[in-house]
């Protein structure tokens, strides 16, 4: 019956932030939200729903796994016409330990790459993702199926000049840890104790030059097989699972640790 | 020209080591070999070739490149019907040092996570992979694609009984550490000095139970995020960077490092 109703552009989208912002925005057109919880969280989305006219129903929780192909929707999921983003400044203005780390892509092409990018990057603790407004993939239905449900927790800004938010991102007390295959420092050599946002280039191309010139540390992956590069979400993973490894180990020993001193760009 | 004779159906394969196989096979039909180089181990396969009545053509290696899609060829490329398989004896049969890591795949059915997985493998230094014959995916064109020529390099071996293959592995002196979200200790905890071929599950299900009990050590990559679950070709790429990490690390400080003892299963 309902499915009458759905527009055919759009997507589902799914857990409780992404829908408060989707609710929020002027732009989406959310056009129905399901619900398998009602409590306080979710009663602040039915209200908004009410005040904008948006249809709820209520819906059992597997079948809202089965209808979004996967279960990390935390009871609510919202038919919008585009993905929710969020804004830069609302990612750092959270609590330092709900800001970083964060990820920011450089030029990622292949929406497979951006999903399966999410996914790993939620697993492993990232707390935002930054992409450009421009030649970059973004997020869409189908990038949301490989994503698995991490669009339900992890914000994604889009930001329009990238190496003016890297700036912002250092204002705000971040270190811009560039990964490229020509870095001079291998991963496991660089301590990650401080605020870090990850920098991922394209698949091809990898960083571009004004990005690179924005990193304060240009670190690489190292190869111990013959091929010379690494799929772009896979290095991601690498970065972020150093540094909770490290992080871990750090708080596991008690020991001090440090961070470098920045490396001023000239 | 050429493309006149090239049947529909098969694939082009690459690197010396692959291509000397398929030429030694007796089941694949190579229809032609290209080749941008005329040195010894190259003269060796053009000698296959003339044995078997199969046309070769020079090409430059830029072209080759271009039609194989990667860098990775080593200057020869051959037109199969099937990938060429390697044994799992003849991998065993090497020095240890380009025998181990393995990485032994349980029933992964997406083509794109095995090229993800070959790609990732031979980064990160595995000697091989080691596939079940059934309800797993097998090497197609689309799937050396994804593996950016990681073919060319990582033997891949297909056996009829993947529970008793591993019992062979534990024979030859490897530990077999599966990748499980149930698995007792984190990664990190473990000490991957020893000869070890890792095993990883289906995306969804995980490992099979036989094939669980086969694991001397289950191991479990820590979140720390809200997600449950990672991807299966991220998860075998961030064990075969810590196994690289902790030998690195060990080669540099050179302290002693002794493998655990191993767990009987009953």
């Amino acid at each position: 019956m309902r499915e009458k109703r759905r527009p055919n552009a759009g997507m589902w989208i799914s857990g409780i932030n992404p829908v408060r912002e989707a609710l929020r925005s002027s732009s989406l057109l959310p056009s129905e939200m399901l619900h398998s919880r009602s409590d306080p969280r979710v009663q602040e989305l039915l209200s908004l729903c009410t005040s904008r006219g948006i249809p709820v129903h209520p819906q059992n929780r597997e079948t809202l796994s089965s209808l979004l192909g996967h279960e990390h929707h935390q009871g609510v999921a919202l038919f919008v016409t585009d993905f929710p983003y969020a804004q830069l400044d609302w990612i750092l203005s959270r609590p330092l330990q709900e800001r970083e780390p964060l990820v920011v892509l450089d030029s990622i092409q292949d929406p497979q790459n951006l999903g399966a990018l999410m996914r790993s990057a939620c697993f492993l603790g990232a707390k935002g993702l930054i992409l450009p407004k421009d030649r970059t993939a973004k997020i869409t239905a189908s990038v949301m199926k490989v994503a698995s449900g991490a669009a339900s927790y992890l914000p994604v800004a889009v930001v329009t000049n990238l190496v003016r938010s890297l700036g912002t991102l250092k204002d705000a007390g971040m270190w811009i840890v560039g990964l490229d295959v020509q870095g001079t420092l291998p991963l496991y050599d660089v301590e990650l104790a401080m605020p870090v946002g990850f920098v991922i280039g394209n698949e091809l191309r990898g960083l571009r030059p004004l990005v690179r010139r924005q990193c304060d540390i240009l670190v690489r992956i190292p190869a111990y097989g013959p091929m010379d590069s690494l799929n772009a979400a896979v290095a991601g993973a690498l970065a972020l699972a150093e540094l909770q490894r490290q992080r871990q180990f750090t708080r596991n020993t008690a020991s001090p640790r440090t961070g470098p001193s920045r490396h001023e760009q000239g």
